[in-house]
Parts: C-alpha cells; sequence; structure tokens
C-alpha cells in the first residue's frame, strides 16, 4: 500500500469514527472549505461549502442514537500526486434493517485534493440503491 | 481551464451523448476494464469489470426510447497528474418526471485515471436522492 492510500484509508476510517461517536469537529476535520456533498437526502443540487456541510450531521447524529450503525465495510483508493479518490461500502442501518436487509450498503464515493501538505476531502457522494 | 480539465469535461460529453444516442461502442470506449459502478438500481456491492458495465447498458437504452432525456447540467472537474475526479448533475428523467419534478437531478460522481496516454473512467457513482 502506499502512502497516499494509507493516509486516505486512515483518514476515512477516522472520519466514520467520528461520524458513529456524533463527534462534529472529527467528522469537519479534513474537509476543504468548497465541499460538495451529494447526500442521500435533498438538496438536488448537493450540499456546498463547509457550513452547509456542518449543518447537516446533528439530524443525523439523532438517527444513528436510534441504534444504528456506520461502519466501513470495503474500501479502495486511486491516488495521484494532488488529486486522489475512493469508493467504499458502509454498513448505515437500524437494527431492523439490519436483521431485514443485512447485505444493504451505503454507497460512499469520496474525492480528495491534497492541500498544505496534506489529503483533504473535497466531494463525497452518499447512495443507497434503488429497487426497480 | 486546463488541458486535463477539457479533454475530461469532453469525454463526459462524449459518454453522455453516447448514452443518449443508445450508443454501446461510445458508451464504453474511455472506460477501463476493471472499472466499478455503484448504480442506481442493484447490485450493493457495485458493478465490477467492464463486462458486467456493458449488460447494464441494454435495458436503460430500452427505458430511455420511452423519451426520457440524459443531458449533463452541470459539471465540475478536479484532476491531477494521473488521477482525477468529477462531479456533475444530470437531467436524467421520462416526460412525466420532467413536468412533475423539473429541479430532480442525477447526480454523477466520476474517478479517472491516466493511463497509455489519455483519461480513463474507473469508478462511476449514479444516484437520485432519496426523499424522506
Amino acid at each position: 500500500m502506499s502512502n497516499d492510500t494509507a493516509e486516505i484509508t486512515a483518514l476515512v476510517e477516522r472520519w466514520a469514527r467520528a461520524v458513529h461517536e456524533g463527534d462534529l469537529a472529527g467528522v469537519l476535520a479534513d474537509h476543504t472549505d468548497d465541499i460538495v456533498m451529494f447526500d442521500v437526502p435533498p438538496p438536488e443540487q448537493g450540499v456546498r461549502g463547509i457550513d452547509a456541510y456542518r449543518a447537516t450531521w446533528p439530524p443525523f447524529f439523532d438517527w444513528q442514537r436510534q441504534g444504528a450503525c456506520f461502519e466501513i465495510d470495503t474500501i479502495e483508493v486511486t491516488a495521484g500526486d494532488r488529486v486522489a479518490f475512493a469508493q467504499a461500502l458502509l454498513r448505515c442501518a437500524d437494527a431492523d434493517t439490519l436483521r431485514t436487509d443485512p447485505d444493504q450498503r451505503l454507497r460512499l464515493t469520496l474525492g480528495f485534493r491534497r492541500e498544505e501538505g496534506r489529503w483533504q476531502v473535497a466531494h463525497e457522494h452518499h447512495s443507497f440503491t434503488l429497487h426497480p
């Protein structure tokens, strides 16, 4: 594993742990000011900028406190000199869904820029499949 | 706009046009053999490899022939030396949805590797928002 791949994998694992612990400062620690997130719910145009990104998390933490998980299952990183992306599959479900649909995954794609000597998240895309 | 950004933007516009025209060879022209697609429908684990990716398109072309659109609305590209990503919003809807929900967008994130002197798509993530 290259240094960049290891650094990015550790960043995403740290972020997912912060999400699960409801640690807002940890969730925001490695994100650019111009982050664009395509979140599971609307807005259609994406969540734009770190202030809008920050505001999405408290309602998610409230939902998670009912006993939901947020765990990385697999992650694959592709890193260049100053741009990288990663695709990951996560368990993100409440206890009922874990029981009835254990194969369900949250699909996550991340885009990174290397700035000021470290990798930072500039784009996130979260989604669930839609059953036809 | 850098050369890389221009090349990637042109690639995605060419691909979207091929999708809309049901031109399978055009859809596949700039993709790596190990493409991983998180598509709108299942599988949860993603569509893996160019053969599986190819097989997803004919059913989509059938649906599109009912009069659906597939058009890039906005695209933003972040390119490094040999890795890049892009986020885009597309109109992808049948005539009914265009009328009743004109703001709906398909969210698309793409991951690219530069190999053999040209940019190629190694990852695609397609999704619609889920209304809570």
